[in-house]
């Protein structure tokens, strides 16, 4: 963990802040957030699922966050309140205020004169940013970033370093790029023609809301003719694909290496696990769950859960048992038979 | 969409260019092309499949391309052709002309004076470009790319921002590289000695050929101790690993998060699905396509498509049946004994 | 391959630097190393399997290496040892030296006055590096590579073009991080919230042992409150993703394309095939061999080799066995019918 001589808040300023209730000394003061497991003197913890109330006993946080059904399972000083797993994130975000470089365009950086950064934003050492490219008031631009020609960059945006935005993209307000995205590269489209692939171009842009995450060496692809859009509030992990012309619904989070192809519309408020993988031209409801490793290949109308995944086992039972899938259809050939025969000597 | 004062091409235009009959005025103008069912007042549109047919009676567009077959099918003015996918590829090309920057070297590029770059070719700011690397004529070199080492970009091939190219790699010509792939980075080559892995060194190469493209954020690893091969028309989406020593057939495609392990052939003429892996020391033939999803474990000797996912449900109703994965043996077992029954009883 | 005016050894100088035993002509020269299908009249190359023992009688190369047990399978002079392909390695590094940067900080790059680069370090052209970060002695930092605030990078330790540390982040000693690998990004964190989620702060750090390889455009996440750790001796090969709090143990090698969901702790010597997926939270034991494109679920206690992939097959096929899948519980209906139906004519 990095700063350490950081601010201290007692629990009352937090009441104050965040809402809640203090239940004991008000006036307890915490410095950092830590799990019930490793929290010391200094710091405030939380119980956001009762199946580790058993930790309270033992724990040397100072201070506990709890929901209100469990406001007496422990005699800490705490704060009760309805989330404690949201109100956890917002202390943990007071106490580790994140380091935003000062407003000004390093030297170092290449800005094109036909390029507008508000006064307000931050552009690092060998960004480089293109004509006619905008760039929002206290927007964040990471070293070795590129900006292409008309792309837009919301206000409170940050791209960390070697992040890449092609041309006439749009990235709405606080939203957050890591390292290693790409956003708006071409779409994969092309039309086979006698023997040879020839490229169709893409000409659409890809249009990102507000409030959204874009995790490390993630991709997402321009549109073919239309845009691609991720709405407000989506959360994006690391290694994502997401094709041209997909448009991915509001508050929707995907999990790391999940692949989505082509014109595939994704609901609100859908999670996707790891390294699923959706197909193209499919539309998912709002509020579906894709289990992790699980391959899409119809439309989904109904929220719920969905998974295709093979259960796992040690490598030799897998072989005896895998082995048996290519004869599945002959099994039901035999069990049907024996259903023949059975129903011919109960015939007699 | 970019770009909104483009040129207008008149039908007649288009058939001189790109063949085809035009059906109707022939002085018909338009400027861009659009799906049937969005396309505007000057706007060409194109049917590339038949169950689509119905939407020629409702569109906007102002022209469309038919093929032969779908000649009589609309009463607007038409181009028919034997593939209408392509010609309108072909036509979106020309009305949708790629931006290329000026020729000439960035001021802010690092470009070694032992490195030699074509006076057509264009190097993008803060590009790094070593001794000995050779960009040809009209190349386009983007901003923050890194070029090693005697390495060669072919002709009027394009790295788009923060693409890598290491030492000695050779790109063909007309290639486009999209940002964040990574081209020659070292094979995954090690042997175990003592408890501990000892690197192998990697001192193979990858040649890439002409026409090909490479995705966002793909890597393909450079040979062991002979080259990595992607043949002449390969197209590779974002994401894709391609391992050392593989060799990828012509005009194959391959679709985003595929991986392919090491000294893998791929044919020519295959098109692999998304997330599917290829497991290294295979040989595919030509023509094999692979659907999404698919872990191909065995060489294949034969065209046709292949497949090896499990069938997704509602979790529910997959947790009762992937249960009863680890039963077939017991299953089989099972209608053997009761075969064996049947035929006790029979021979009463 | 590369560098052709390469420096020649004698088998009797190599077995003085590697050890073994020189059979025939310790005199013999040698230039490089090769496979025993292509090797030329100045090259070694070795028998690592004797499934290939074959080739010994074809092969042009000059001499090789073989194990005890093949000592008299060829009449070429020969360097017998214990294990031949790290020894092949061990000569593969001798013969191909890696061409390592001059020491000193390129004009073109920007290190903040208040970081530390040792004075046999190298940094390359556009590399930024932050205030307080630590570059160690011999340390090269690729071209347009980014080290942020406080991060630290270990002696001999190399990062090819375009890769990321993020800030506070560890780096060990002779370390290899490849092109566009992302260390230290955010952990992928975050509670819902009345509709919205919120981001978690992530504070923790990546820490990275040494002697450890990071492929291309691998990320691995920082910590939520404590780190992600990185053992000694770990390879882990391209587009990987390990999530935040993750803890890989020592020589744990992982193949491309996996991805390790946060807060899962791997064992020591294990070895994760391609594209294969282990969710979070899990433990798993040392010397656990998870096959390619394996989803794990649960917890693994026991050293052995896992799998959990639906067998391929030709799409007809694989459609025929896969739709009675959905039936697999319907089909244990009937055999238990049967098995009842059975035992009552059996009664009567």
């Amino acid at each position: 963990m990095t700063g350490d001589a950081r601010k201290s808040y007692s629990l009352g300023e937090l009441a104050e802040r965040f809402g809640g209730t203090v239940v004991g000394d008000a006036a307890t003061r915490i410095r950092q957030v830590a799990p019930l497991e490793t929290a010391g003197p200094e710091e405030l913890s939380f119980l956001a699922n009762r199946k580790y109330e058993k930790l309270l006993a033992s724990t040397h946080a100072r201070a506990v966050i709890l929901g209100e059904e469990a406001r007496e399972a422990t005699v800490l000083p705490r704060i009760v309140c309805k989330n404690p797993y949201a109100y956890y994130a917002r202390v943990a975000a007071l106490v580790n205020p994140e380091i935003v470089p000062e407003p000004g365009i390093h030297p170092h950086s290449v800005v094109h004169r036909g390029a507008h950064v508000a006064p307000s934003a931050a552009v690092g050492a060998g960004a480089v940013i293109e004509e006619g490219a905008r760039i929002g008031d206290g927007a964040v631009i990471g070293a070795n970033c590129f900006v292409g020609r008309d792309a837009r960059i919301g206000n409170g945006t940050r791209m960390y370093a070697n992040a890449t935005v092609y041309q006439g993209c749009v990235i709405g307000d606080r939203a957050l790029i890591h390292s290693g995205a790409v956003i708006g590269a071409d779409g994969f489209g092309m039309a086979m023609d006698e023997g040879r692939w020839l490229k169709i171009p893409q000409i659409g842009r890809v249009v990102v809301g507000d409030d959204v995450e874009v995790g490390a060496n993630t991709a997402i692809d321009r549109g073919a003719l239309d845009d691609t859009v991720i709405e407000n509030g989506v959360k994006l992990d690391n290694q994502i694909q997401i094709g041209h012309n997909c448009h991915i619904g509001a508050h929707t989070a995907i999990a790391g290496c999940v692949g989505i192809a082509g014109s595939t519309r994704i609901g609100s408020y859908c999670q996707l696990g790891g390294s699923a993988m959706i197909l193209g031209h499919l539309t998912i409801a709002d509020h579906v769950v894709i289990s992790a490793g699980t391959l899409v290949s119809k439309s989904i109308a109904r929220p719920g859960t969905y998974t295709s995944v093979f259960p796992m086992s040690r490598h030799d039972d897998w072989r005896r048992n895998a082995s048996l899938i290519r004869h599945l259809h002959e099994m039901m050939d035999r069990i049907r038979k024996l259903e023949g025969e059975i129903k011919r000597i109960k015939g007699k």
